[in-house]
């Protein structure tokens, strides 16, 4: 598998994720997202609404990753705390953007008071991510893209950048369901492995009903390696299953 | 808010998470249980099937917190590599488990191949989890919880061992759903979070069809000054209302 694909990450900002409150949904689409684009999704990390753990965090991702991408605690209130930890993480002043301050404007229709201007708010030098939904931007800052915890605004604004990042070779993806256990197939599997260091073969077995399984994915930027090794695949388990 | 609790992180091991084929359901359980025993969960990570950085990210959080789960990577295929790592992360050596062995032993009926007998290897002494669905086992070695990432499987591991744990002052959780939204309460909120440090206020806007809202969960293990802070924050709701 080639190693030039662009690398990311991504920080969620959230108390309420860890305490169990909020599902994350957040995490799924972003790696389908980053899939698509043959960008290489290498960690995440779920972090307390802790200024120092963030600032931290953001630096330590930024510096191991092509990208980092954030989500939540850009809202107005006490808790959100995201633009201001970014700013100290890259150690610039928080500072109201003229184009963010425009737009709220005209959505709040010149009503603004200070927690809408502090929406206006972002790191000097940061570009703002339009949020078609309920107007209060994201932004990116070197190679850290800031988003909305809440779905439907974060997918907004990550379909946004997503045409703008760098593109790497898509892994190809296919998939053998069989019905049998992992421990009989194990040792096989693994000689496969071996034996294609190009493909990236993923065991996962599940229960449907009273039927056990396993479901065998197979990931490679070659598709004719990634055809050939399936195909010895098929031949294992037939073998197995004549046995 | 009480420092003394015990603390928590959660490393989910797994190239199906981060490639985004498999939506994770574990962090959600596990938060949900380590807040009933009052247990503080601070960090999560999420990183692939790779060697080294499952033994430095192990490492790092059984260092830096009182207790380690980890979720996934324990089954018999060569993707497998969690015990391999929590070994290397404690300079042990993996050696069967006599307990464990005679377990499978038992629940194949005898029928014991290398990828069976691999489950029955553990880290030298590490201590069993017993899995009641599928008898390999999970295990425990000083402060790290090494669990299957089959959702059901796991949720049996995290109960069996649940009751083991230090426990902590529980943090009682109260919600106020307002139908406002956050830029107009962000004042009188911040004002009041800054009278309770013992409280931990957060807010989290809502959409519900075409009506916009805010929850405000309010946490503390201080049931008196949780209520004092919600009735104040129920005024400050009730004089915007009247305005």
């Amino acid at each position: 598998m080639t190693n030039k694909s662009p690398t990311a990450s991504l920080l969620i900002i959230g108390n309420e994720i860890l305490s169990g409150r909020t599902q994350d949904k957040n995490l799924n689409y972003i790696a389908k997202g980053l899939g698509e684009i043959g960008i290489r999704f290498m960690e995440v990390r779920v972090v307390p609404d802790i200024h120092q753990t963030i600032i931290d965090t953001v630096n330590e991702l930024r510096n191991t990753f092509d990208y980092v991408f954030t989500t939540g605690g850009i809202g107005p209130t006490h808790d959100d705390i995201t633009t201001e930890s970014i700013s100290k993480a890259f150690g610039v002043e928080p500072k109201i953007n003229d184009a963010s301050y425009a737009k709220l404007e005209k959505y709040y229709k010149g009503e603004l008071n200070e927690g809408r201007i502090k929406m206006a708010i972002l790191p000097d030098g940061a570009i703002p991510i339009d949020n078609p939904i309920s107007a209060a931007p994201g932004f990116y800052i070197e190679n850290v893209y800031v988003m909305a915890g809440i779905p439907n605004v974060m997918q907004a604004m990550f379909d946004e950048v997503k045409g703008t990042l760098k593109h790497g070779s898509v892994l190809i993806s296919k998939e053998i369901k069989a019905y049998t256990t992992e421990s009989k197939i194990s040792n096989p599997l693994s000689d496969l492995q071996d034996e294609y260091d190009n493909v990236e073969i993923g065991s996962y077995p599940f229960i449907e009903g009273s039927k056990i399984g396993v479901s065998l994915v197979f990931r490679s930027d070659d598709e004719s390696a990634l055809d050939e090794c399936l195909a010895k695949m098929n031949v294992i388990l037939n073998e197995q299953k004549a046995v």
